[in-house]
């Protein structure tokens, strides 16, 4: 199908992508810091309109934390397992010619999550073919996102508190101060997703302040042994041996899962997340009743 | 042997408790919130002779962070394994009549470990018959320190970021402003400390969040759940199925410890810290040259 043009946006917390697509291609985009956090109470409407104008008064189709309760209108979650038909089916239209994209939610035997905003990216990235309808995806960042895909749906999915944790280390714990350097994906980060294999990550922390008093740690690492530490509990609970991961990642979280999913035993497939966003709302439009 | 009066003192970052001991007994005991923290820079002298000079000026041994490089004057570490012989072989004399206790340190195999106080404790617990020569050893806090007893010496310890995770769970993270309500070893901490059976914490944690968007969680029970989750997970690393831990502990950390040991399969046995702490001053100042 060759989709009529509209405005596709991806809103999220900090940030604002926002993409004006027809058949399928992008005509025109534009990226800017005016995420949630930055709109002053009762400044949706204006802001949506403003946007939609500038690019010629297009339906518009809004996903991430728009949506949320602290957004512009919570537009709730469907259940998992959900595809993209589930998606389209919950969109929630707050005015005339704008839309917005359900999260995705779980709660089974006991165990809740929740997703907002990766779900369009998760489902373009199987339906565009990046990602297999039967995979397991990362969305690496602050909460990262594992999502298992089963013909071509989002099956289920868990939230890490990944990237929160390294940063409320670094800020605010013992061994904060000690978290100088850069990360990557060197032999340090290494080092610290081969001894998150004993899964005793409380013990790992404290290990790395005793580390330095004894002067068994060289200044300047210790950043990269933790993020190490914790990417590496992190995949480890997540990958089978053997498994490949598709990972919606660019930059140095790309490296940085691509190293700790290697060393925890699976294999990293690097998909383009932009891409898969475009794939996934042009076919939540398709489905727009 | 029965020793001749001397001064015990357990000089802590915030805490500070001082004892007359004579014969083994305590005669006199204080305890103050004159931890480390509150003393001025260059103020250990003045702070130790007024203490000294108001229990009769009498011999003084010192245990615990004023032995450290924030504290008066740096006693250093003994290296596991270490009994009260290498402790007292290792008393540090900043001036005439007073001595600070070393901490212990272990450096094997990649891992680091130091604690400093604990080891007066815990080598005091089995000297004074309060656990077996052969055990298993839990001083519960900040820095939870499980210590595995060999021949009454203590041979190996392992340092868990336990509560400092929970107070920086509660202080800065996105579930933090959750964490309401009391914390006691009560049905929710208890739910936590099953759920960290799957040995997933990063996921678990996100997991407080969810279930409180998604209405699965009583408002008031997180910060019970969270405890359980990280005592969970801090016992489940260091117990053998059947085995019986010996808690330095009392209150609600040994409420709370007694229950995580008991679901994560093992027995605690409660033992009083400050009897310990009496038993192994004593016997460090018995060996003292």
């Amino acid at each position: 199908m060759v989709t009529s043009a509209f405005i596709a946006v991806d809103w999220g917390t900090t940030n604002r992508r926002a993409y004006v697509i027809e058949g399928g291609e992008i005509v025109a985009a534009e990226r800017d810091d005016k995420g949630i956090l930055s709109v002053p109470e009762g400044g949706f409407p204006a802001a949506v309109a403003d946007l939609r104008a500038r690019h010629g008064g297009l339906p518009m189709l809004l996903a991430g934390m728009v949506g949320s309760n602290r957004g512009w209108h919570d537009a709730g979650y469907v259940a998992a397992p959900a595809g993209i038909a589930e998606l389209a089916a919950g969109l929630v239209s707050p005015v005339e010619g704008v839309a917005i994209v359900p999260g995705v939610c779980r709660d089974r035997n006991g165990r809740q999550d929740v997703m907002r905003g990766e779900e369009v990216q998760l489902l373009g990235a199987v339906a565009a073919g990046l990602a297999p309808a039967e995979a397991l995806l990362c969305q690496p960042g602050t909460h990262a996102k594992w999502a298992v895909m089963r013909g071509g749906a989002l099956a289920d999915f868990t939230t890490a508190m990944t990237g929160e944790m390294f940063a409320m280390l670094k800020a605010h714990s013992l061994i904060g101060s000690e978290m100088t350097g850069e990360v990557d994906a060197d032999a340090e980060f290494r080092k610290g997703v081969e001894a998150s294999a004993d899964g005793d990550l409380l013990a790992a922390l404290f290990g790395v302040r005793a580390a330095s008093v004894l002067g068994a740690r060289a200044p300047g690492t210790a950043a990269a042994y933790v993020s190490g530490l914790l990417l590496g509990t992190d995949c480890r609970a997540r990958i089978k041996p053997g498994e490949t991961v598709y990972l919606l990642a660019d930059g140095l979280l790309a490296r940085l899962y691509s190293a700790a999913i290697s060393i925890a035993g699976g294999e990293a497939v690097v998909v383009d997340s932009h891409a898969a966003f475009i794939a996934g709302i042009t076919r939540i439009r398709d489905m727009t009743p």
